[in-house]
């Protein structure tokens, strides 16, 4: 019998109406005869709710209150979705995710699911159940509560169907699937049939706000499908996948981006062995992970300018953690602009391939647009630019790469 | 070092604002050098919150769901209250029920505790943390989460103070303490400094509102003197405990009333073994005490009434569960009389001691008031009348034992 996991996001179960909904979906699932296994996000802005509280009582709420209080939200969801179900006719069973035995490590508000022991969810499997798991949530060695942090729901669910050996992962949302680019920026966007995992992950840690990274990279990991697809229609989505019938490589697939990046930029660092390292060691001890780094190559002396970006939200505590181990190691200054945006376009070979970033860089030199940085992965480009250009930028490169074409039948 | 069990109900953690004030209470006594174990209610309506969305996805939730979705109300507050406690500087850690080793057997909705394993809360308290558990929950040897029905929270607070060997467990809430009657009925109602575990009993049972009679009950059974005082105000509550220290036995110590009760009299049950057994086994099935049951000596013939009361709201079931066994076992009939209250004059001796009774009774007479039905207990004379004269009653009998008086000193 073929089993499925899918995951339903918060915008689909912000309410108990949307939640019938849902049930719905699932009952007929479930009645054409697959076993099914459930996980869900927290209704709408509960998340959001539950920090405000906290907020009120306190301004540094500990990681591990904080993960016991939000893992309510996604068991308020989960024990729903199970009761509309049974009042439809289709058995069902809600599972924190501690009872769907999620076993994580013990870094509170970003755990990493260490294991699954997926024996409950199969013996509720095997009684003919669907089985309802809560999303974003495990639990530690020492039987606390852990959240595994933004897109944690998607990778519950990833997770969960890669332990139980389901055949395919959807997940449903807001959104009917990956575009070429953001919709609301370009009518032209086009909804693509399938992508790789590995041009997923760029179009999502660059900002496509389909699939948290860490979900597509579980899928990778253990060869899950994915497909994205709208909670709310039955349009078909996007199937994330890694063997390719797809068409052929070397083509842009999609335009991918992000605002609110803010640019530091150390000037005058000493040019010696592990000057860079201590600079990030601060970082990360602050929690903070720069996104993208580059250093300029030394050609004119005993010192170089290292310069990385930050969300602008983590900004100030960058420059906190910053500050003093650029002093202290003689660097000349710190400067930062906090009004950028990134750009990239994703697919596999861009890089390796002739001609694709001259003429990324090109089109947007013809439209004005000045390039404050440059990064480059296998499949992707990267151009760090004025926040205000985003929208012009990502039209412009639509169009240069002829993104509005329909996709070739794959072969 | 003392060790103390305390729990603050739903009113008392209300909103954010009442937690902060809660924190600020319980950090006054863990710098007092004492080890705290804080149990809470959910805040305020939460629990109502949350029936009521179960009750928009399904008429029939099931038990088990419901349980796991009630039990996030409490660890909402417990973490909040943890955080809270924080903030002022004193360590503190959150607990749900499985976390805090209450087991219980798996009657949903209304589960008994069989056992507590203390080992993590003591080495929460060994850290020096004030350790706070959600109220109102547990968890099954399944490892299905469940909670403990009305008064859960309080049964949670007893229990933990039982296995921990407290040496007192505070019940904080929005009332100061036992008062001799219901101070909204009769202004010149007494707090009273004490009470013995079966006279609260016998007042709990009957109505009034202040404990639930189950954590009085473990109390009695484990010998945890409880301490009932008003979460807001630092004056003295009333001490519900076993040896007594007490002013003299044989003495009326309050009068607890109940409305909304509803009387059931089975006309014509056949004089044989059995036939009552049959009728309250059905009503069990159905998940229904009776309460107040009365079987009047069949002195006319080989047939009998059988009367009982229940709570109005199961009224229905009630019917629906005993009629068919009525009819089937050849009873003559079935009527009811929904309008009806309860009102009790609580204290040790009452009954063996000649004088209350009559002295009850002539009261209610004078005033004009009816007794439909009594029942007794060793500490108890209980009256059904009719409910709209409640108020003239409770009034009547306290003036008539003259329960305005102070107490003299226990000696």
């Amino acid at each position: 019998m073929a089993l499925i996991v899918q995951k339903y996001g918060g915008s689909s179960v912000a309410n108990t109406e949307r939640i019938l909904h849902v049930a719905r979906r699932v009952a007929a699932r479930a009645r054409e005869g697959s076993q099914i296994v459930v996980t869900v996000s927290a209704m709408g802005d509960t998340t959001d709710d539950l920090i405000a509280l906290a907020q009120q009582v306190t301004e540094r709420p500990s990681d591990r209150e904080m993960d016991l209080l939000l893992s309510t939200g996604e068991i308020v969801s989960c024990t729903l979705l199970a009761m509309a179900l049974r009042d439809l006719g289709v058995p069902a069973r809600s599972f924190t995710g501690w009872q769907a035995g999620i076993l994580t490590n013990d870094t509170h508000g970003r755990a990493r699911v260490l294991s699954i022991d997926p024996a409950r969810l199969r013996a509720s499997l095997d009684r003919g159940e669907v089985a309802v798991v809560a999303g974003f949530q495990g639990i530690t060695t020492e039987t606390d509560v852990t959240t595994l942090g933004r897109g944690g729901s998607d990778t519950t669910a990833v997770a969960l169907a890669a332990a139980l050996g389901a055949g395919c992962c959807d997940i449903y949302t807001d959104v009917e699937g990956v575009y070429t680019c953001d919709p609301r920026l370009e009518p032209q966007a086009r909804k693509l049939r399938e992508i790789s995992y590995e041009e997923m992950l760029e179009m999502a840690s660059q900002g496509a706000r389909v699939m948290h990274p860490r979900a597509v990279e579980l899928g990778a990991i253990h060869g899950i499908p994915i497909l994205v697809a709208s909670s709310m229609k039955d349009a078909p989505g996007t199937l994330i996948h890694g063997d390719c019938g797809m068409e052929p490589v070397n083509k842009v697939r999609g335009i991918s981006h992000d605002t609110d990046i803010a640019k530091v930029t150390v000037l005058g660092v000493p040019d010696r062995p592990g000057a860079a390292a201590e600079l990030f060691a601060c970082l990360g001890g602050s929690n903070l992970a720069a996104d993208t780094i580059v250093q300029n190559a030394s050609a004119h002396g005993p010192a170089t300018d290292l310069t990385f970006t930050v969300g602008v939200a983590d900004l100030r505590r960058a420059l906190e953690a910053i500050t003093p181990v650029a002093v202290e190691m003689g660097a000349s200054g710190v400067i930062t602009d906090d009004r950028l945006g990134k750009l990239s376009i994703v697919g596999t070979g861009v890089l390796n391939t002739p001609g694709y970033a001259p003429r990324m860089f090109k089109a947007l030199a013809d439209a004005g647009i000045n390039i404050e940085l440059i990064t480059t992965s296998e499949i992707r480009i990267t151009c760090i630019i004025d926040q205000g250009r985003i929208p012009d930028a990502v039209r412009v490169l639509h169009a240069t790469f002829e993104l509005e074409r329909a996709e070739s039948t794959p072969g």
